[in-house]
């Protein structure tokens, strides 16, 4: 069955800095009508870093969202116009200051696709090294460290990676491997 | 360093069916402030669900915000008071038809932290078997399948699968197979 949903109509709730949120009624394949709410985002790239001695990458960063710190894989959004890739390398390079010659997509996915169009690309940079200083934004803080995947794996098992992107880029990497 | 960001002002903008959007005035320790959009969601249950000759439950559903159908594994929201394990029999039952006598909590992860507080629960359902009839929500259509490892993999190969929950899931059981 070919069931879509129509918009009827289109009510924008709020316009922030980052995320828009919208009102929408749809129209149903049966008929009916329902409401559904969405946050429209710009999208975002995360990126899988690894040193040419198989070390990973991770950031720890307070996310104000969970009022937690969470170990991550670097990360950020799309700015307007920028392509996926320009995105990777100057978030790669502002997060962590490394940069990298060797870059390789490795898939896109929606992060949150019941109310949200947040896409995530997610890249693996090969052969990274240091270039520079970090240059964060001002109201940005993370801790980045670099990580054999034995010792990620020990953070796995504990159940301390807790970021659905970072486990999907770890996973990959690991299925990859093997 | 123990970074932390202090709400000095929470902002209400939007109280809607299942998200409730707000937007913090927080100051930073360097002394400086700043403002964070912030998505409230209940939190939700995912499902890793095997039949006992090793098929996974796959839905392939349509989703307003992306304005695609997905692949996804069987998931939904959690409600009021509702257990992450009592949530996930349920929708296990209504989307599928399935249950289990065999459940097992795999991880638990933020969809997107950087703007949202959703957390996912993810289980493993071992050994389901049909039990009667779906009950879908009225605003609710999707078609379910069973599909082989091999199956699944074809489909990852081919991109087809954007789901971060749905590939945190899989890939995970394909690392714990192994």
């Amino acid at each position: 069955m070919n069931y879509y949903e129509k918009t009827e109509k289109e009510n924008t709730i709020y316009t922030g800095r980052i995320i828009k949120v919208k009102e929408l009624n749809v129209s149903l394949p049966n008929g009916k009508s329902t409401k559904r709410e969405i946050v429209e985002h710009p999208g975002a790239v995360a990126i899988l870093a690894v040193t040419s001695d198989k070390k990973i990458v991770l950031i720890k960063q307070f996310r104000k969202a969970v009022e937690e710190k969470l170990w991550e894989i670097p990360a950020g959004k799309l700015e307007r116009g920028e392509s996926p890739l320009a995105c990777a390398q100057r978030e790669l390079k502002e997060e962590t200051g490394y940069i990298s010659d060797c870059w390789q997509k490795l898939e896109e996915f929606y992060a949150s696709p019941g109310f949200s169009n947040e896409i995530i690309h997610l890249f693996l940079a090969k052969n990274i090294y240091a270039a520079g200083s970090t240059n964060f934004d001002e109201d940005e803080y993370m801790e980045v460290y670099l990580l054999s995947m034995e010792e990620i794996e020990k953070l796995l098992r504990e159940g301390k990676i807790r970021d659905a992107k970072t486990l999907t880029a770890i996973l990959t990497e690991k299925t990859r491997e093997e």
